[in-house]
């Protein structure tokens, strides 16, 4: 989920001192890429604080702990990788902790059954402080090889699997839907170039792939789907949270796609939106030379 | 590290949802063993918070997460386990968090340098609140199989790997060393039966293996190795924190060890030091029919 400067300027440093053959992906894509003995690991996770990215009214417990696994599930999507097991690592307020930590582990079991995932144990506190929720997941790469945000290159074609903003205002940031089997369907019919989960924003998170991949893009505007929680067009932008998935495809691929739409959508419950395109001069831009808005995460509360 | 009863609740419930063939140990062993597709995963995590589980002086941020990597080491120990590789989550206080977390990262980067353990990535956030450090570490199973806690035999001869008590009182619960090396080449060369990490004290710890594994044990009281650092001879017994291992082996393979024991301890750099036998009567008992002390974990502070 959201990083920031610093935490890039650690990486460098732990590049530094981790056996580099054993770290395929470095931080900074949504998932690592660790080489084990025999087999390569995804490997990521997020932390929850109330206060920061929930607050107890209007979430529960059970969508505190729901969203602890999601936000690592979109992790893993974004690489188009498969879930495989989780840890939990919990610190509960002294007043009525224990409620709030079955509410928040019964949240997180009932969404790792759908997802097929092993939760696989964990730390549990009680402290003075506030609610905190620590997930960590491994997933296993895609049989393709995993995508990564550096992968996009001139004349691909740019996707999102569905409307974006607002998804502060009614609770979707909450109950949204991990695109995990979105990802390993298109990735294994047609090969996905670069990808993202959309968690800050499409036009902050779009210049994260455009900078990994040393590419510019031009979106249409027009063609930006905009979820009906969003106050206003932009905020489709700028909102974060969606977690949906943003994509490119080589342009031979987008056809494959394109010829196949319909069965993808039945089968995937989502259609896929073709918003822009991939060129080679640096920068996000409107095709009607409208400028793009910067990249405005704003935390979620709610 | 420590759990509690609230905790164990929440592991049943669990594995009512978890696909139990994919679960080999279930929560409950110091780390967990998940089937994946083509391998076993060893998988733990602790969350250190400040003010419950350190305090920043005497503590420094370095040894902060230094011990953070060290307490799910100690786990991966226990089960005889090799680490590999790390995702460390961070909330970090505004003021002076920088600097907070660069010394945590740097705690952790020189420790897992030291343990071949790759550290693939996390989250970070600032916030109001204290430093909280959470790390969740991946490990191969030992190719001989996992050690649990409940593998004890009536027979079996019991060991901790070193001196126990006032752990705490020179900050010795900082700066301990994994006993990774220890537990892998015990076990690969006479079978360890059963095995726990001392975090919680000697008597709760060993409580637990003799729990899970149906039976009891025997001390001998002046067997038992106190640490210099321990105030009296019954905090060896009841101190936290050590992260000593306590094992058992069959008396063939304690045999087997002590013939050896020369070459394993130039090999290991430590000392294990037999303290008593397991038999099938319930229960702790010391030898001269003196009463083994109750646990008595003290959280850490230091």
């Amino acid at each position: 989920m959201a990083e920031f400067d610093f935490l890039a300027k650690l990486h460098r440093r732990l590049r530094r001192t981790t056996p580099t053959e054993r770290l395929i992906v470095p931080p900074g894509d949504d998932a690592a890429l660790v080489q084990l003995d025999g087999n390569q690991l995804l490997f990521c996770s997020d932390m929850l604080l109330e206060g920061v990215h929930f607050d107890l009214a209007p979430a529960t417990p059970e969508l505190v702990g729901r969203k602890a696994l999601a936000v690592n599930l979109s992790d893993i999507a974004a690489m188009a990788g498969t879930p495989r097991a989780a840890v939990v690592s919990l610190a509960l307020p002294r007043a009525g902790g224990e409620a709030l930590g079955e509410g928040v582990m019964n949240g997180i079991a009932a969404l790792a059954a759908e997802f097929d995932v092993v939760v696989a144990g964990g730390d549990t506190t009680t402290w003075d402080g506030p609610l905190i929720v620590d997930l960590a997941l491994t997933g296993e790469p895609h049989p393709r090889g995993s995508v990564r945000r550096g992968g996009a290159r001139p004349d691909d074609v740019i996707y999102v699997t569905g409307p974006l903003g607002g998804s502060l205002r009614n609770g979707r940031h909450l109950r949204f839907t991990p695109r995990v089997a979105a990802a390993q369907l298109l990735h294994g019919a047609v090969g996905i170039a670069a990808m993202i989960d959309l968690s800050d924003g499409l036009a902050g998170d779009l210049r994260h792939v455009l900078t990994a991949s040393g590419v510019g893009a031009v979106l249409e505007p027009a063609a930006i789907p905009v979820h009906a929680d969003a106050a206003a067009r932009e905020h489709a932008l700028t909102d974060g949270e969606d977690f949906e998935l943003c994509f490119t495809l080589r342009p031979e691929a987008a056809l494959r796609f394109e010829a196949q739409r319909a069965a993808f959508e039945a089968k995937l419950g989502l259609a896929p939106v073709l918003i822009g395109r991939i060129v080679a001069a640096p920068g996000l831009v409107f095709s009607d030379g409208s400028k793009v808005p910067p990249a405005g995460y704003v935390h979620a509360f709610g």
